[in-house]
């Protein structure tokens, strides 16, 4: 069974070699014609200055931090500095998967824009082959990084000893390369949490400035190529929406994996009481077929000539449901031929877990996940009752919108957290701590497939900018703009499993942490506990008004030079001039990175700062804290924002039929009212709501990075 | 020291008849003109109609709760169906003292009115005393129905054995005193709960319409006569931020006093291992004190013939703030006459407790509620920086005043709840978990005094209204104004005391539940205790988005029912026509009732469901998230929606000076966008805002009040 063990680096070549190949064929297609070249390079250069100017400043962290590491854990039975070599490669990782994912996006979209002007199906492979590029390059770079480094320390620190079926964990060594590798994904994740906070600011300051100025005051079209601002707001998605949300789901899935294999080593063991390996190498192994699963899923997604939507829609459901259903029942293939056939016992639970339960925790991680994402969608769905409601309350003006949408965003969150705490508690009942975190990288081993289905919105998105601003037919746009749509459903699904498995994995982590800082029960009656748990509950709250307050400073600016340039420029508004975009772009960018500073450090510095001040207890106080409201302020921004942006679209197209049965088109006072609800929502969804999945999840790996160093430590306080 | 048993009902009925006497002096003045009695019964009229409304639905939940509370307490140890006699009881006073208090201000908000027309201080005069009957109404009505019930129950359980210094607890006996003495807490705190939600979606409802249709839509001044909603927007005034707030801080102060008695038992014991009685009656005999401070507090609350507003501010600061500062020094006089002094033991703490560490405590209590009440009042006064910068991002639109509004009270958490978590940990290092109660005490102990300054602003607004109605001049208008704007400082840090005293008092309440229901530690990486923090955490946005949807749905019931009659009664906006205001009553009053049962029933039911379908500690796992949760959003609600607010009037007066130094007035555009922020925030501050406050508390009683019966209980799943 040794071999499994090289399973996660070949699978994570097999991802980069594919990622390689869907990039050649992105490139190889037709890039439009000259204006539309030319577009697309003012997107791509800019997208790049900003990931350039993004990671010159997250090196000073980088080094930094690693510099911190490799001091603390200079000594101390279980520590080695390497823990700053795993925690640079993290971080470089994870940095090159959005570089690589942004670099080919920003190829695609301008390709989708050329191939839409032949068919929908034909557009529909390049932008997904796009998406195919940021998904495949995700995930493997972090299973062949963790699979590498796994191979290497636990050489290195003599983890495993003897061969095969006789085969013992020798504790201390796998604690300590336990140890070290988990700061590769604290790596992954402090880059995640900049990338997203950053690109969040980025893309909506650029969004705001490009609306408010140019289609409010100046009553430009949508993606006008007379506003200067809309090259910054297409930069904008690609920067957030491809490069944040793939440093996102980079971390998740590496914070998974090490969560679970930490839990592996404190709770698995076999019947003579030594620590078995098998339940430490299992999530390396799923993750390994869950990029097997994504692969066969890309290939299902395509269309014929000639599909029309629905079966667009199909063709990527199909795709990304069929990895996941396929790799459900793999997980009960893996478990049954890595499973010792009498089972392994857990610390905790009475008896031997068998591989059926491994099996039947990733069946239920699964389905949580679709639950949550399903009500995700109801919450944010055009002409479902949530958003029907705000759309009603857009008849008697912009208060109603706000209230009504805030209202839905607050009530979306009851039933997913019924069922994240159903899924905690059943998967518990199945194998333990083990099985909840087993679930969590259930959810997460298909990532590949489901970071593709996302990123190709975006590319679509562009590429129907590109269309705009390139004077294109009309029916170009139309197929750009069903491009986007479709994948809607399969997306917020995908949102569902994004902050299910948030809440799951950080309470993997968080029990990882609580094992390797060698803490007894946490009871949350004490008072240092409690203070914690307010403290942490806090920090969500905090760094959510940081970031919009951030985006608001962003807007400002942006407003300000798009302003002066329609005052300052002679006919930029009749296309008479050239728009100086380089400058909204460069403001954007540096607001963006002065801003995205301060929240991140916070999330940072907190749990170091409680821990060896407080404690450790107070510390777990704080990161549950932190847990459940981040989660919670999750749900509520992204599905507000998501309900108000629909609520917006309700009143486009046939127009939004009202209770009365009156019908409101686009450009009435109720659709104003909705438009003012949508802008409020931005931030929410785009910047803080996304953060947040972060912010949870950084919190625990950090604090399971600094754990040994708490073990023994005497608080200052 | 036996006497000191006599002391609380000494205390409440000494505060009973100063109310009394109180109430006979505003009824004597005079009660102005016939149009103003005209509109003064109608508003008096109205707020009775609900108050009756309401006491009717509620009776058929009190007795259905007292059957079950019986039923339930029949048998088993330490319980009593006497329970149920506490239950209703604390109900009734509860009750009681909201009719009363709003009977005495419907009647002083007329004669207020026409004080006003003589001078300042004669309308502060009257105003302050309906709210020292309002005052004191609550705090004698709880220190009587406490008092008396402790002396009749530790009698009737043989509580307490020998006499004097020789004077020992007989633990089974007063284990079953307190458990049947919560009952009274959960009735005051059940009725609380509806009183304020019901009167918060009552206000509301009614603010709504009256400014939608009659403001905006007919350019009707405010509280004009013509409007047809505005009498019951007086009445909402009344039934929401007299009666529901009077309800409010009752519950605080009960459920504070019987919060730190059961602490007291579980946890204080003499040298010889048996229980002392002296804790257990020091919150009695506090609360006593604190009712003379109070009453001493109002004597100085005067202004002479000619003062200006700085002098009322000062009359009220100093009546308040020297209450709570002679309380403090009071309590250590209290406790040095108590307290035994080799100091008492309690559980958990290796020395005894001293006489002076009790004064240390409320002193830290007292110190956490001002500075929490300061942070407050910053982030919602005008000129100072939060507000100016919601206020400075109105000038680009609706969106970002309602993005600088949330993030303002989202930031606004940080403080108050570091502020918070450090008083948790320096009261419980201090005199342990005792402490922490005794803190929350100390903040609650003069409720009379604070709550008159509190009551005494809606009576003032009412005046105006009044003033606006009958048509007086300009300067009654101006001078109720005044009074109204005056004492907003004192208000503020009430406000700080209630949020604080509320999540102490929280934490007070749970201990002893977990006291009471003899759990272990409960650890939160536990999963059903995580899970109980999932839905404990989420319970107060449902509730919060419940809130905001009822004022939603009653608020659009009454702007069909005004644009009704404007449409209909010919002449009513050239006031040619007499307004059918008891029609607009009638709605508020039939929506409000039928509105709070659904959020009022989920805070009852859901810690009962939890408690005996999963365990004791998931119900102790489900308190922290509530608490968490909802003190975080109790502070979010109201600070953002106090600010908004003040941004609004910010442009009102000399109006509003931005960045750029231009001078923004009312009926700009940026003050138009200003008026929805303040729209928006209106169900944030007054309906859920304060509703969260009771929240936490109301779960954490009913939690104490089932805890005998989850002892022992072996949970459904």
């Amino acid at each position: 069974m040794e071999y499994l063990i090289y399973g996660a680096p070949a699978a994570g070549i097999l991802a980069l070699i594919f990622a390689f190949i869907k990039a050649g064929s992105v490139k190889k297609q037709d890039a439009g014609d000259e204006t539309m070249q030319r577009i697309a390079a003012s997107i791509q250069e800019g997208a790049m200055a900003f990931l350039k100017a993004e990671y010159k400043v997250l090196a000073i962290f980088v080094v930094v931090v690693a510099g911190l590491l490799a001091w603390a854990n200079s000594s101390g039975t279980a520590q080695s500095p390497l823990i700053a070599v795993s925690f640079v490669i993290g971080a470089i990782a994870s940095g090159l998967a959005g570089w690589v994912g942004m670099n080919v996006a920003t190829k695609a979209n301008v390709r989708t824009t050329a191939a839409a002007k032949k068919s929908l199906p034909a557009a529909l492979s390049v932008a997904f082959n796009g998406g195919t590029v940021m998904g495949m390059a995700v995930v493997g770079l972090a299973s062949l990084g963790l699979g590498v480094l796994y191979i290497v320390y636990t050489g290195m620190f003599d983890a495993v000893t003897g061969v095969g079926e006789t085969s013992k964990v020798n504790e201390v060594g796998m604690k300590t390369a336990l140890n070290v590798l988990a700061g590769f994904s604290m790596g992954a994740s402090s880059i995640a949490l900049f990338a997203r906070v950053g690109g969040g600011i980025y893309t909506k300051a650029a969004d705001v400035g490009a609306d408010l100025v140019g289609k409010v005051e100046q009553g430009l079209p949508e993606d006008s190529p007379n506003n200067p601002a809309v090259i910054a707001d297409n930069v904008g998605d690609n920067v957030g929406d491809v490069a944040g949300m793939g440093a996102d789901l980079f971390e998740s899935y590496v914070g998974a994996i090490i969560g679970t294999m930490v839990l592996a080593l404190g709770f698995g063991t076999v019947t003579d009481g030594s620590k078995s390996v098998i339940p430490i190498l299992l999530p390396l192994v799923i993750a390994a077929c869950g990029i097997l699963c994504s692969i066969v899923g890309t290939v299902f997604v395509r269309a014929k000539e000639g599909a029309d939507t629905t079966k667009i829609q199909h063709a990527l459901d199909f795709g990304a449901f069929g990895a996941a259903f396929v790799m459900a029942g793999a997980t009960f293939g893996i478990a049954k031929y890595m499973w010792p056939e009498a089972g392994l016992k857990f610390k905790g639970i009475s008896d031997p877990v068998m591989w059926h339960q491994i099996g039947i925790a990733t069946v239920i991680g699964l389905a949580i996940g679709v639950l949550v994402g399903m009500i995700t969608s109801y919450y944010c769905s055009m002409g479902k009752k949530p958003v029907n409601s705000i759309a009603e309350q857009s008849k008697t003006g912009e208060a109603t919108n706000i209230i009504a949408g805030l209202a839905v965003g607050m009530e979306s969150t009851a039933i997913p957290m019924i069922l994240i705490a159903a899924g905690v508690m059943s998967t518990h009942a199945v194998a333990g701590l083990y099985g909840v975190a087993i679930a969590a990288l259930g959810m997460l081993s298909t990532t590949g497939i489901q970071l593709a289905v996302d990123a190709y919105g975006p590319i679509a998105d562009n590429a129907g900018g590109i269309a705009e601003m390139s004077h294109q037919e009309p029916i170009v746009r139309e197929r750009t703009d069903k491009l986007d749509a479709v994948g809607n459903t399969t997306a917020a699904i995908g949102k569902g499993f994004a902050i299910a498995s948030a809440a799951m994995t950080a309470l993997a982590l968080f029990a990882a942490f609580k094992l390797t800082a060698n803490i007894g029960p946490i009871d949350l009656t004490q008072p240092k506990v409690m203070a914690g748990i307010f403290v942490g509950g806090m920090l969500p709250f905090l760094f959510s008004s940081l970031a919009m307050k951030a985006v608001g400073n962003a807007a400002m600016d942006m407003i300000e030079e798009v302003r002066r340039q329609f005052r300052e420029i002679p006919g930029l508004k009749e296309g008479n001039a050239e728009p100086d975009s380089a400058t909204c772009v460069a403001i954007s960018t540096n607001a963006a990175i002065k801003e995205m500073v301060l929240p991140g450090l916070i999330a940072v510095v907190a749990p170091v700062a409680v821990g060896f001040i407080f404690g450790k207890e107070t510390l777990g106080g704080l990161l549950a804290g932190v847990t459940v409201c981040g989660v919670l302020m999750a749900i509520f921004m992204s599905n507000a924002g998501g309900a108000w942006d629909n609520a917006k679209k309700s009143f486009e197209g046939g127009g939004f039929k009202t209770s009365t049965g009156e019908i409101l088109h686009k450009g009435t006072p109720p659709h104003d009212a909705a438009v003012v609800g949508d802008t409020v929502g931005d931030p929410f969804k785009d910047t803080a709501g996304p953060s947040l999945n972060i912010l949870v999840k950084l919190m625990s790996v950090i604090a399971l990075v600094i754990a040994p160093l708490l073990r023994d430590w005497i608080p200052l306080l």
